[in-house]
């Protein structure tokens, strides 16, 4: 590229647990071309994830400049502290390390703010200045814009909202402490809450599918089942959306925000969730008279959104 | 003055419930003067509330700008939404009113805001650029600051910190919900929190002093039976200190902040609260191996911190 030239092709791609997601925009945003890889997994997978990496960049045109989502901590200068879903991963300066190999600008930064950035620059949150995406699948992560910009925090760690507690005496987390919001408001818990239905003996249609097992009961049976008009599954939904809401308002006390974005695994059910999402989310929310409710929406990118915000990331930078 | 002239005097007055503080700071920040007055009550006080602001500005030398505190919903335009403590108030433009009566420049947050302002430019948190102040009152209150500049949210209402729901089976809280943060984490938190355990048979000598009644314990009693060594009095603290460490992990997480700031009255108990707090707040920490613990600091400020920060928001607009 010449000195001055506009970018005109911008190249991302989300690492996920299983597979490297790739995607190259032209400059006005739309998507000219996807690809995707098998993430390498085992010890001394880093190796193998940088060979990854170059491949799709080259079969995705990358000629200057490169953005990277990843799934775990990364602090404001790029290094991946830890991912629980990469093998070996601690300590990582993986955008020095795709800049070094490729000969690129490449930019990092986690995948739920990549997700964040492609709502905001180019989804449904394009043109607002105060927004919080909240990712609901397995886990719950997000991100944030704060008066216009990313907001990273003091770590780059910000947007974490799965593991704010919303009950102290609620169900062990995998972090070691109890009742954070993803025990309840994410894939996991929508799970949870139908198996506790069903030992409880409700879902009996849900349990029926599920194979017969109350335990073997998870969010995608609740889903289908709900679609159908179950009640029983339909009330499941209800409190799910309730916890979901209960987080979304704890949120706009302390950031009052003009727009919650959902993303991640769950938005594919966004035409179940919607609507008991904004009835509760106004039902909890404080000093309803005095503020307009923050407007609710699922994400627009679906799978893709990562590797969107992550080809936006160099751009966001300049 | 002149053009071109710096401003040589702040002024800024906290408009409370009981009543309005002013300050004179000079261009350095050090308090040349304070004076204050009742705030005036009762229906149609917003004319003499204008009465006391404008014969505060003159007693403090007030000359081409002016800071004004307020508790309550104050709009990014500086109108006050609403104020519980302040009679007949709503919808009222108090900046503009100021501005018209005494002519001069009238900027207006936020009292939390303020006191945010205080410690953030000229207290406990200077030169840190992502902060969280949490005012420990009688409710809780709050302000932040995002990369350097304050966040005042979309309308205005962020830092709302106590109405954040930690225990959706919790006590009763005024604002109609249940087991919102200030239930615990307050003085009127630890209130609660001494007469349950009164009520249980504990801090028997706190009730002794406190007349004989359980519920009438208030913080102020086991405040002072803690400082004298009772561990009855001593494990209620610990309790209060756990829920406060609580709001602070979770908001930690969502905003990933390098301080928060205690303030509010119960700053003044900061010898017997700040261990317990720091404590509970590391083992409430999510990964704390790949993080630094946020700084936990009492305000520097005290009583005057809202019209300290007051009187420096005409010169953050500048």
């Amino acid at each position: 590229m010449t000195d001055g030239a506009e970018v005109t092709r911008r190249v991302g791609i989300d690492v996920g647990g299983t597979k490297a997601q790739g995607v190259a925009l032209d400059a006005d945003g739309v998507v000219l071309l996807t690809a995707n890889r098998a993430t390498p997994r085992g010890h001394d997978s880093l190796g193998p994830l940088l060979d990854v990496l170059a491949d799709l960049a080259d079969e995705l045109g990358c000629v200057d400049e490169i953005g990277i989502g990843v799934p775990g901590l990364v602090t404001r200068d790029g290094v991946l502290r830890a991912a629980p879903n990469l093998d070996g991963v601690a300590d990582f300066a993986i955008g020095e390390q795709v800049a070094d190999r490729l000969g690129v600008v490449a930019a990092v930064d986690n995948d739920a703010t990549c997700a964040t950035v492609a709502e905001w620059q180019l989804g449904v949150a394009a043109g607002r200045r105060e927004v919080i995406l909240v990712t609901l699948g397995t886990g719950i992560g997000g991100g944030m814009v704060a008066d216009g910009t990313v907001h990273r925090g003091a770590n780059g760690f910000a947007g974490e909202f799965g593991h704010m507690i919303v009950d102290p005496d609620g169900p062990p987390c995998p972090c070691g402490r109890r009742g954070c919001w993803e025990r309840y408001a994410s894939g996991s818990g929508l799970a949870m809450l139908a198996r506790d239905a069903a030992a409880g003996g409700r879902l009996r249609d849900v349990v029926r599918h599920a194979g017969g097992d109350p335990q073997a009961v998870r969010g995608e049976h609740v889903q289908a089942a709900a679609r159908t008009g179950d009640p029983e599954a339909l009330a499941v939904v209800d409190e799910f959306a309730r916890w979901v809401a209960l987080g979304l308002s704890n949120l706009t006390n302390a950031f009052d925000p003009e727009m919650f974005v959902l993303g991640g695994g769950l938005a594919a059910g966004a035409d179940l969730y919607l609507e008991p999402i904004v009835r509760w989310f106004g039902e909890f929310l404080y000093q309803p008279d005095l503020r307009p409710m923050p407007a609710v929406e699922f994400a627009r990118w679906g799978p893709l959104a990562g590797a969107v915000g992550a080809a936006l990331l160099p751009g966001l930078a300049r």
